[in-house]
């Protein structure tokens, strides 16, 4: 226990000023992402389904000492064995967990475990979520206070329940108050980000350097996944497409076999510690033509300009913009996309996207995902995605390989 | 494409006796789970995160010829590389792809992929999918009908402007109609839980082979997931604690080396196809003590009563007590559980939940887990879980592998 401020990955600091910006005194995480985000917390239940409620309640006035943690005792374990930085946790329904752990021994922390469990269980049950929920913002003295809450993950009939037991709260909806305080990452959350972005390079580097004529997309796509299962991180995508198959958007690794001259796509991540890697790297096998070079170089220089153009202050469609005309002028003049981009973190898709439309102001701190994608019917398809961080004068990668088209041998 | 009725995901004659007898016109898939169930379709953004918006429209009047699928333009390719039965394939969002695949081969699957996608990409774009699902409804000429939508995934935006577009509509909410429906199987889902149980049964086993004093839980749970993956399943739920950790109803792999007479317990399922299983496995690491077979001799006999219990028209409650009677009686007298199994399918909790409030009657087709976990701080967890399907007599197993502890040699 006793997580270092260094290791949150809730931006304080931004969360503590949106609150005060739209006035309300509580914060309250209900789906997912936004729990882990808000406490360090990952509820395995909740991540696996929908369904199993469990809440970060993060307190305006002292969120160090205030904050709470609600949370089913069949998931108290969790507790007992993840670094949680939020002190006070309130469990709620039946789970029958026998024995004690009395007599745990201070140098054994598997049995040091079970006495924090033991010590969870040991708290007062209450009935549901939303009697432990109404605990939690009635200790924190707001049972006339405005509370945000993220309506995407609390059941309806759980927040209706709550409106009864708190007739005199205010309660606004707030699952776009965490997507803006996450747009800008701590530096836990920019770590994680990277060992996701680079274990993703290095499988698909590993998988690259196996791909032979007459391997199918599917057996490609197990050396991949292998990959990531032994640096530790989770799949989560594993878009792989070769030959005209490179050509489909959402490739699904089949049998299709691969063959000399082939284009081999990957746009793939991983999630590492719960955190999205989304990036994208393509092979020859074997020379490439002039169309795949130039196509290649058309989107690299879209790439590069998109790159060129980061830097705070900029709305995020200067991006849009500087990439498409770069693309355009460098080899394929008909290029178009909807976006170039996205922010990455605890979901796939953070604040904010980059398109044409989007004024969003880039701020030092939020991660992008900077994305050239180019696809042709009967052709094939080209891509480079990177991972970035905005910094206060431009942007860092986050990544650990280069972005020229891979050559492969084919034999 | 041209899916068989066999290989269908979709239980349709319950499906329309369902809508008959709550009296709609057309049901909504919206959530990723409910339009795969619906459609045999698999939207990969979908699945990915909350947001991308697919969905199925099934027509009670004409489910072969009147049914739609409504998907992102962006998403196309997935139709054109599956099998999705329904034939109306409707389509929103700008998508930029080049090309075309005329002169596609008729041999070659990859190029006869591309063209498909050609055709579906030449279909008119609708602006988003409010439209697209008002123009669905529109042309099965229930402008003026009664329609269930699938509330979960739907975003209220689209819901509210679904609304004005079909002024005269009725709608009425049914995600617990698509949880209903889906409690009974069909044999391709019955073929799909079969294949996720059976391939995550061989990789415990495979686990439990090469486990050793010293290694760690995180070592072991590499190599379950390297066998899931081998076997083309995706990993989902990898429960794994040895020694006091198995006591840890969510025991989340750690650094704790297996020490001899540690219990080796495994909570885990994997998708197979997009469905789920949810099984549990145990081993010793050397002899057992007489605790541990007491222990695990008391909860195979509440499982073996649970499965003596199950045949159709009884009431789910009665498996419960069958269970906590025959486990308390048989050397746990003081056992408690909230539950001794739940439905499973395209979910890892699908109708009914084995309770002692439960009083669903169980059907033919129904597929259940039977799980008796027994957990003491202190000391340790033992569990038994295997997924059967309710027959028209009692039941039979949808695994290959027996239910003893295992006894694993520590050299």
């Amino acid at each position: 226990m006793g997580i270092k401020v260094a290791d949150r990955l809730l931006n304080s600091a931004r969360a503590l000023n949106i609150m005060e910006e739209i006035g309300i005194d509580a914060l309250v995480a209900t789906e997912a992402q936004n729990v882990t985000y808000a406490s360090n917390f990952w509820a395995l239940a909740q991540w696996l389904r929908r369904g199993p409620q469990v809440y970060a309640v993060l307190s305006r006035e002292s969120l160090e000492e205030e904050s709470s943690l609600i949370v089913g005792t069949g998931s108290l374990d969790l507790v007992a064995t993840q670094d949680v930085w939020i002190k006070n946790v309130i469990r709620y329904g039946f789970f029958s967990l026998k024995g004690s752990a009395e007599n745990a021994a201070e140098g054994d922390w598997a049995m040091a475990e079970q006495k924090r469990l033991k010590e969870l269980f040991d708290t007062p049950q209450h009935d549901g979520p939303a009697t432990a929920l109404a605990e939690a913002i009635n200790r924190m003295g707001l049972s006339k206070g405005r509370i945000g809450i993220d309506e995407s993950g609390i059941s309806p009939a759980v927040l209706a329940e709550l409106k009864t037991l708190l007739p005199h709260c205010e309660i606004i909806e707030a699952t776009q108050t965490f997507r803006k305080i996450r747009a800008v990452k701590t530096e836990a959350e920019v770590e994680r980000l990277t060992k996701a972005a680079q274990y993703t390079e290095r499988a698909i580097e590993a998988t690259f350097a196996v791909a032979k004529p007459g391997m199918t997309e599917t057996e490609l796509s197990r050396v991949f996944l292998r990959e990531l299962i032994n640096a530790g991180t989770d799949p989560a995508l594993t878009v792989l497409g070769a030959g005209v198959r490179s050509a489909l958007p959402s490739a699904t690794p089949s049998e299709y076999r691969l063959a000399a001259g082939d284009i081999i796509r990957f746009d793939a991540g991983c999630y590492y510690q719960h955190y999205r890697a989304d990036i994208s790297r393509c092979a020859i096998l074997g020379e490439p033509t002039e169309k795949q070079n130039r196509i290649y170089q058309a989107i690299l220089a879209g790439q590069d300009a998109a790159l060129a153009a980061i830097r705070p202050g900029i709305p995020a469609q200067d991006i849009y913009h500087a990439a498409m005309e770069a693309a355009r002028s460098a080899g394929i003049p008909d290029y178009e996309r909807n976006h170039v981009g996205h922010g990455i973190g605890i979901e796939g898709y953070d604040v904010p996207n980059l398109t044409a439309q989007e004024t969003t102001l880039l701020e030092p701190g939020m991660t992008l995902c900077i994305e050239t994608p180019y696809y042709e019917i009967g052709w094939g398809g080209l891509q480079i995605e990177d991972t970035i961080v905005v910094t206060d004068t431009g942007y860092q990668t986050l990544m650990s390989t280069d972005r020229h088209l891979r050559i492969l041998n084919t034999h």
